[in-house]
């Protein structure tokens, strides 16, 4: 019973802890994940020493970060996708591949070992789904065809992201040999091929396959033991389980009851993903910046982060106008759980110690918070037409 | 990234388990409650050892227990009970004790410890509320005025339980003094009453109160906290959990956005409940259901269990007529979760052996089995306008 008051207790400082700054972070206009993670900085262990780290919080954390990946699968169409098409594409990809370059030269620079330079190269890559679409929604944007190409482009992003946390779990378990690599590679590749084309197409088949049992009334039941099926598989053969978590949810969102699935979806991820947030930032120990040399890192992290994604992506769409390309550009900026997500896969493989994971979660903490400000201005001009309609 | 898949392999088999158990027994229709057990039980270290019970899968069966009897909470209304007045009162206290005083006399008679014998009899209190509602539903008598008495006397039947596992709890801690116990009691009228008069006081005054955050448009995510942090306190004052987290469902429940609470709760209950009932089967190693003593037990203490309630809650409403009166009694039979958390205290306190656990698991299963079937022949004689409706 002790143990699982304290427990309990851990669980319950740290929801609320990551709620109130959450609640402080929406009254300032920011974003919620950074007031989330500063909750939970401030009650860790490396602050106030309420929440603890123990094998049991950790599992919540992570079946948060499971949970986060499922809800953004349930969330992405295929089709929706395929049709933003060319233009969201070759946003992803350049906005991808210009900081990974940046980064791995920011990091060979820096003197990072191999395994370092990859994780801090991929760590700079992936937007953040949530904080963009965020940014949108305020400023009600979220129709307009540049929204439609970011939203898009985050997504294939995302895909290409988990592809990168493949091929560093593969890294991070087994060493950097050429052959261990493409081994990693191919089995990625094959796992979330197969995954995704047979399931969606016995789904697109029989649309309520999901709903044929009588305990499930909506496919979330079947859902969930799909996600944690896949999730188990992934990180049985060495990927990571959030892969299988978001193929997990992109299969089972072509279920036919779709809306009830992501009505039910909503409030089981909304419970436990604050648990992640927070838990990221209880890992992060305040007392790294106030070393000159880690906060010097911060801005330079940030700086590269923010110049690169805003340069490869908007070059993917320059072909949209110059301010089009420019808002697309500015809205994949925002980097969040994935990168984090590196950090730690990093942090635990040792190729991160605990003050590059900090950094790292400072730029993602940084590129949250500058973006939003800055998008106003820019979407009056690449979409004049929106204060008009 | 091996111990998260083993965790994640051990939840996914547990919930693929109970399902499958819930769909077959759904399908032959028996209650999904004894189907969930036996998926686990399947499962579990005893038969195919594929679901392993640590620390990390034990958390998920207490999160399950905690937000079972959170949800039952929200379910409960002041009022409504207040509604049915004398005869559910009645219906649960002499429900509740001819159960309490044949299990104390038969663990008597079977030389049971001191201790032993409270927990004993105590496992044979409370009606499942769970399952006489469902039994219910399925023969479309839920509007019933036997059925409203049912589901009232249940429910304060409910809390005088949760009283009882309180006291038991301080038992299961403390000791049996007099003065112990006095304290145990005390502090658990002591905490019920404060959290129910101040919490629905507070709400009632200001029933938007948990929605005024701008990061909750319903009350789910406060009421988490809520429940979290009432769990939290009654486990540290000694209380059961589960204790705190039915008291803060019951708060919460009278907030004003009642049907949005109760629509989030439900998918995030859906998804936990099932490790608990699960993991109850995987705690039974069905070998001792091989010795002939241990075999007599069940059948022996499920006539008590069933002939107790049956006559103690009959007696309780007689004066609603004598076909009445049979079918509230036979309705408050189902035994559930609330014994099941008892055992499991005996069971850890070292109140119980294995085997006396397994032999109150399987009366558990025994009279939710036995219930539905008897049921629809009592009701036609007890309400004749019912099928005329």
């Amino acid at each position: 019973m002790d143990d699982l008051a304290t427990t309990l207790f851990s669980l319950f400082i740290l929801l609320l802890a990551t709620k109130v700054g959450d609640e402080l972070f929406k009254r300032i206009g920011q974003p919620s994940i950074v007031g989330e993670i500063l909750g939970g900085l401030l009650v860790g262990p490396a602050v106030l020493g309420w929440y603890q780290i123990t094998p049991e919080t950790s599992l919540f954390a992570q079946i948060g970060a499971v949970l986060l990946l499922f809800e953004v699968g349930v969330h992405t169409r295929v089709g929706a996708i395929m049709k933003v098409g060319g233009t969201a594409l070759a946003v992803a990809i350049l906005g991808m591949a210009v900081p990974f370059v940046a980064g791995y030269g920011l990091a060979t620079l820096l003197d990072f070992s191999q395994t370092g330079r990859l994780f801090l190269a991929a760590a700079l890559t992936a937007t953040s789904v949530g904080i963009s679409s965020a940014s949108l929604r305020a400023l009600g944007a979220l129709g307009t065809r540049s929204a439609r190409i970011i939203l898009g482009a985050a997504v294939i992003d995302d895909v290409l992201a988990l592809l990168l946390v493949a091929v560093l779990a593969g890294i991070a378990s087994g060493g950097t040999s050429p052959a261990g690599l493409g081994l990693a590679l191919g089995l990625a590749v094959a796992f979330i091929a197969i995954v995704t084309v047979a399931g969606t197409g016995i789904l697109s088949r029989r649309p309520s396959l999901l709903t044929a049992p009588r305990f499930a009334e909506t496919p979330f039941l079947p859902g969930m033991i799909v996600m944690l099926g896949l999730a188990t598989l992934a990180a049985a053969i060495g990927l990571a389980a959030i892969v299988g978590a978001f193929l997990a949810g992109m299969v089972v969102g072509e279920s036919s009851e779709r809306d009830a699935l992501e009505a039910e979806t909503a409030p089981v991820a909304a419970f436990f993903t604050p648990f992640f947030f927070g838990f990221v930032g209880a890992q992060v120990d305040p007392a790294v910046f106030t070393s000159p040399q880690a906060l010097g890192l911060v801005v330079v992290l940030t700086l590269t982060a923010v110049v690169a994604k805003f340069a490869g992506a908007g070059l993917g769409a320059i072909r949209t106008g110059r301010w089009r390309a420019a808002l697309i550009g500015w809205g994949m900026v925002p980097r969040g759980e994935v990168e984090i997500l590196i950090a730690g896969m990093a942090l635990a493989a040792g190729a991160f110690n605990p003050e590059r994971y900090a950094v790292v979660v400072a730029m993602v903490v940084a590129t949250a918070v500058l973006v939003p400000p800055v998008m106003g201005p820019i979407l009056r001009r690449a979409e004049p037409d929106l204060s008009a309609g």
